[in-house]
Formats: C-alpha cells, sequence, structure tokens
C-alpha cells in the first residue's frame, strides 16, 4: 500500500558505527544529519531515525495527506497487520477505501513518535556519543519535540501543507502542537478524545505507572539493556493500572461485572477470581512483549508535560490560536473520565474566543476514553463529515488513476 | 479514655508457646479459645486476637454502644493520637465530647479487622500450628468475617445490642454485614459513603495494587518476614494508586493543579516535577510505615469478594434487608467516583423496596471518596442528627455522672 520507497532515504551515517539500516519493519528515514533537532529541553538530538508507515496515494500537488498521530503505547502501524502482535492496525477500522479516512481519496502519513520504540529513535535506541543504548541518557522530550521532528519528516518527504493532521488522546496532544508551532502547514486538524493540558489525575496515574517501573528491580536504573534484563513486572503493573482509566466504570461493568474467571464459585484466593482481574493480568502481561519500559517513561512524561497555554500562550488558551487559520474539528466522547468532554469544551471556547473555525461533538458512548480506537460508527461519521467539508472548502483534488 | 480493662481478658493460650499478651498498643482480647471462627472460606480460625479501643462511656444496660468499622487502611485508633504516625486519630473530628459521635453519650468501640496488622490477628501474625508468622497460610477473609469477629468481641464484653454500626468505605460493607447477619443485634446501621458490593472498576484497581505488591522481589512469595525484607515499593505503588481513587479530579486540581514542586520550571527530568507527585510519592512512602503488604493482599481481596446481595439474597439486594427491623442512614459523597452515589442509591431503593426505615443524604463536596475523613460539617449534622433522632427512637440513656 506504500508509495514512497526509504531507500532513498535512510542514509548510514559515517561519523558512528550505527548501522541506521537495521530499523525493523517499515520506512525509516534519518534526520538530523546536518542540522540538529533543538529539544524544548535544550539538548539537541541528530542524527535521529522516524519509522513511519503511509496508506493511499500522494495525489501530484502533495496536498491530500492526513497525517496521523498515534496515542501513548500506539506506534505508526495504524492501518495493518501489527509486526508483533500480529493484531490489525490500532485505526484499522478508519483507515481505508472508502472509511472514513478514505485511502482513495488521502495519503495517510502515520509515524511513530520521538522516544518510542518502533524504530523511531528512542532510549532503547544506540546513543552515537557512548556506542551504547540511551537509557536515562535520552534527553527528556515534549510533545512539541515529537511534533518538531514530523515537520522534518515532511519537510524531507518534499510535503508543504497537510491537508489535515488528527489522532486521539496523546494524539490530539500532537494536533494542538501542530496547529501552535506551524499554523500555516496544516489546513485542518481533528482533535479527538484529547486535552489542552494533562491534569493533576492525569499526572497522578502516570507517576504511579513511572513508579511502578522504577521499582522494578530489573529496571537497573534504565539500565536494564546492557544487563539483558527487562522490567517485565513492573511495565505490566503500570499498564494495568493506565488500561482501568482507558475504560469507563460502565464499560467495565457491562463487560466484566462480577463475573468469574472460568469458575463456578469464589476460589478464596489470590489467583484471578474475577473476569476482570484475568482480563486486566493479560493486558499487562502482553504489552511487555511490545514496548519498551523506559519509552513508557518518557512518552508519560512528554503528556505530563502538556499544556499549551503555558507552552504557547502566556497561560491563556485562546492565545494559543489568535489568528489561526487551521479549521478545527473536536470530537469527545461521554463517558471519557481520563479527558473528559469538559476539557473538550475549554478548547472549543478558546477556539470560539477568537474566531477561529471550529466544530465540536460529543459522541454518546459509555465505552470511556477508549472509544476513539473502537467501533464507534456516529464518530467514525462525524470525523468523515469534518474531513469532506473541510476537502471541499479547499478544493482538494484526488489522485488521478495514473497516480495509484 | 478507656473504661474497659483488657487485663480481665487476654489470656495466654496453654497450647501453643506464642505470648497472646505481647500485642502491642490498645486493648487486646483473646477468642476463638473454646468455639473456633468459622470463616466463609471454610477454614477455621482460632485462637485468635483482636485489638480495640473505646471512647466514652458504657451505660448501665449496656445499650449505647457505637461500633465504628474501619477502612482498608484504617485501624483501632480512630479517635487518638495513632501509636506509629504520632497523627491525630483518623475520625478525631467526629469523635468525642460534644462531637457527631457524643462520647459524654455513647460508648464508642472499635476494632481493628481480622487480617489486619495493629494487633488483630492477621498474616503477620505467628500461626499456631506452624510457629511462623501466616504469611499466605492466613485464610482469605471477607467482611462477613471480620463482622462474625466483631460479633465475637461483643459477645465477650457483654454487650447485647449495638445502639449503631457505623463507618465509611469498607467501614460501610461492615454495616451492611452487621445489618445482614445480626439485625437482631443491631438497633441502627449508618452507611458512609459505601457500596452494597465491589465494582468491576473497585477490583481493578485493587488488582493492580496486589500486583504491585506480588511484583516486588522483597515480597519473596509472602514469606518476607522470615527473610527480615518488606516489599516496601510495591506496597507504596499499590497505595499511590488507590490514593488517586481516594481524591476526586477537582480536588486533585484544587490542591496540586499543575503546580510546580519546589521550582521554578519543568526541569525535563523524572524526578518529581509536580507537586502531585510529589504528594503521591510521600503518600506511598510514609504508608509502608504503619501497614503490612500481606494485610493489604488479604484486606483488599475481602473487599473484591464484597456483593452483600449475592451473599444474603440469592442477587437481589432487597432480600436481603426483607423485615430488617435495623433503622438506616445513608451518607454518600457527590464527587466520590470510587463508590459513587448512585451504588448508595441503589441501597437505598432496595431499603425502600421492603419498607425498611432508611434515611438517605448525598452531600455536596469536591473532596472525593475521603470526605468521609475530612472536614465536612454538613456530613458532621447529618451524622448526628441520625444517631439524635435514633437515641430519641430508642429512648436511649445517657450514662450517669457516677458510670463515668
Amino acid at each position: 500500500m506504500t508509495t514512497h520507497n526509504s531507500d532513498s532515504i535512510v542514509k548510514t551515517d559515517p561519523s558512528t558505527e550505527i548501522d541506521w539500516t537495521d530499523d525493523g519493519p517499515g520506512e525509516t528515514v534519518l534526520l538530523g544529519t546536518k542540522e540538529k533537532l533543538r529539544l524544548a529541553c535544550g539538548a539537541e538530538l541528530g542524527p535521529f531515525r522516524v519509522s513511519y508507515q503511509t496508506y493511499g496515494t500522494l495525489n501530484a500537488d502533495k496536498s491530500n495527506v492526513i497525517l496521523v498521530c498515534h496515542a501513548l503505547t500506539g506506534d505508526q502501524f495504524a492501518a495493518e497487520t501489527h509486526p508483533i502482535t500480529g493484531r490489525p492496525g490500532w485505526w484499522a477500522r478508519l483507515i481505508g477505501p472508502g472509511k472514513s479516512l478514505d485511502t482513495d481519496r488521502y495519503f495517510i502519513l502515520c509515524t511513530n513518535v520521538l522516544g518510542g520504540c518502533m524504530g523511531t529513535t528512542g532510549p532503547m535506541d544506540i546513543d552515537p556519543k557512548s556506542g551504547k543504548p540511551f537509557g536515562l541518557d535520552f534527553p527528556v522530550i515534549t510533545i512539541a519535540d515529537m511534533v518538531r521532528a514530523q515537520k522534518m519528516l515532511i519537510d524531507e518527504l518534499g510535503i508543504e501543507k497537510l491537508f489535515c493532521v488528527t489522532g486521539g488522546s496523546m494524539g490530539a496532544m500532537q494536533v494542538l502542537e501542530w496547529a501552535a508551532l506551524y499554523p500555516e502547514r496544516v489546513y485542518a486538524a481533528a482533535h479527538i478524545a484529547g486535552t489542552a493540558r494533562h491534569t493533576a489525575q492525569n499526572i497522578g496515574f502516570h507517576e504511579v505507572g513511572r513508579q511502578a517501573i522504577v521499582a522494578d528491580p530489573d529496571w537497573c536504573e534504565g539500565e536494564y539493556y546492557k544487563h539483558e534484563r527487562r522490567p517485565a513486572a513492573g511495565l505490566a503493573v503500570a499498564r494495568m493500572a493506565a488500561h482501568i482509566t482507558y475504560m469507563s466504570e460502565a464499560a467495565l461493568h457491562r463487560k466484566f461485572g462480577r463475573n468469574l474467571n472460568d469458575r463456578e464459585a469464589l476460589a478464596y484466593g489470590f489467583d484471578a477470581d474475577f473476569s476482570v482481574e484475568s482480563y486486566l493480568r493479560h493486558q499487562g502481561s502482553t504489552f511487555v512483549d511490545r514496548f519498551d519500559a523506559n519509552s513508557y517513561l518518557y512518552i508519560t512524561r512528554a503528556m505530563d508535560y502538556f499544556d499549551i497555554a503555558a507552552e504557547h500562550g502566556d497561560g491563556i488558551l485562546a492565545n494559543v490560536f489568535k489568528n489561526t487559520p487551521v479549521r478545527f474539528g473536536v470530537i469527545s466522547f461521554s463517558s471519557d473520565w481520563l479527558f473528559p468532554t469538559s476539557e473538550s469544551r475549554r478548547l472549543v471556547h478558546a477556539l470560539n474566543a477568537v474566531s477561529a473555525s471550529v466544530g465540536f461533538v460529543e459522541i454518546e458512548t459509555d465505552a470511556g476514553h477508549d472509544a476513539f480506537l473502537l467501533e464507534e460508527p456516529e464518530f467514525f461519521r462525524s470525523l468523515e463529515g469534518f474531513l469532506n467539508g473541510a476537502a471541499e472548502q479547499l478544493g482538494l483534488n484526488a489522485p488521478t488513476a495514473d497516480q495509484k
């Protein structure tokens, strides 16, 4: 499905012994070779890799690109079988021919975020300075840094302007950063199940997860790679705690209630008596096979640091979007208690205050925060409607038959 | 303040070498010496200790007893300086002369629950069979088992009928068990911030905490006592995760928001940048000084197992309270998302369905589940009003001057 050949872009950096072509599955580009990426913390990063996947066909004027931004534990495999888990892409419901993100019409680009562990440079990768994995020597990054890296990628790919940037949860944070940092490079921004700032409760849950990881002796102060150990138990606990926050109480009740796990009666022990325990344990234990614990530390930290008003508006949200040319679509889910509708409303009010173009819809569902990943037809239709309206307004050209 | 001399009750069990008088601070009674306690799991326990504290004066006919039941991490030191932490008792705001639980009028009895770690027999105590700490050989207990042990205590103390049983959170679970198991031994039941069943989400959060504990290598499969180790890191993570659920998002926002912790700007690191992180770390690290990790496993398990309708009503809540003589007062807090008002309403509807005597009030507060431990004057007045009404109805005699 991809049309961009990465072979022409991946380079071997002559200054190091690192084989930059050893980049796992999918497309990878080496960036920051000439000019390094200046991070929010003040450090510079480069060269670094960005791994990405594409779906659909780029049109002649490269104007039909939708950048899809993934959430905390997502990656670039948005619409295809995941190379590790073998499961469908996390937005396979939305991306494809005739779907909301219609690959007959749009060219979908999805990158693994900076700090990630699916090809894009992160803490498990080799630090060119030391020749060893970064570990905690990897600089602390922000959502803005992730977006700066994505912007370097679209420069490299020769894409002048994104038709749309979209994503849910942490993906929506990237959407806001795109609109704030590069308003002239984005036509439309679809912000889904997001927030303009990470709240105290959000930070608290992340801190629990991080403490679970660093409490695991196999974490080895972040240097587990060289000891060939992995803080699997701590990372699993972190995932379990987070997973509860992704579901609503109603959804947990509907799916599990107090149902027992393969037994007729309470066992009076500490095995998983209840289905919900078994489910959460499974979520924890399968997660560790596909995710790096240090990446989890860095990416949760980036989310905690996210406060777009503090970063770009002197603490006033509306200031961030003064005179913005970007068209916003904001979608929230009624049972999302992690990034509740009230946070989306704050954003919408701020956009209204500066007369920005914004549409807002709250989807009624009991699925909680995770609703943006699930079968939610009203959500699909809303996103599709927003994209179609923007495409019509822009006079977007679909790729022609000979371009496909 | 106590009027009951425990010396006459504490016995040394001749069948073991265990010195049952080595019982820590406060009052302790040895129970189950003649007839053992039959637990829900089928096992029998005995002899076992129950540690308790009392406040106020028992009247002549022993009819002015309020049994106060503590929550998950509470203990019997409800209204006095805690012997380990040096902090005021967890209900010192409510218990005392002229307070809602008026010690000029009532005799307050508070026991450490079965499975606890403040004197009452629990997993850290010596198993008479092996002469070593129980660890995971301690039987899995239920809320009903805790109440059965309390009932043995009031039999021992010669108390025929409790004027009232009350408590918040897990304390409220014990209140319902008292009403279900021994309706003739309870006049009034004040159920605060409680639920008739632990939900899937409740179980999920507890399971995260337990997994954090058992993932700690210092847990040693529950046998850390003999290795002179303690799973402090795991227990601290468990406490942090739980603590978030005790507060509302609004309270966290009000207290901490995104305030930084003793610094002017983000530090771009993994120290506690935010006040909320520092607060949660403190909650975790101080908790481990006063609580036993295995007790945490057993008591959370008891809460998970709690479903009073399944236990006593064939799954129908109203059945549990058919023809109950008990007067109920139900109090919930508007921002409690752990045991939300909707759960209290379910209970009230069930009590209404069987024409039980019940009053219900929801207290408006942003303090979350923890509100039952905080300065909430409307809550104090409501509880006092319920108790005064019940005392008047009963014609309760306050202790006379010469009894004091």
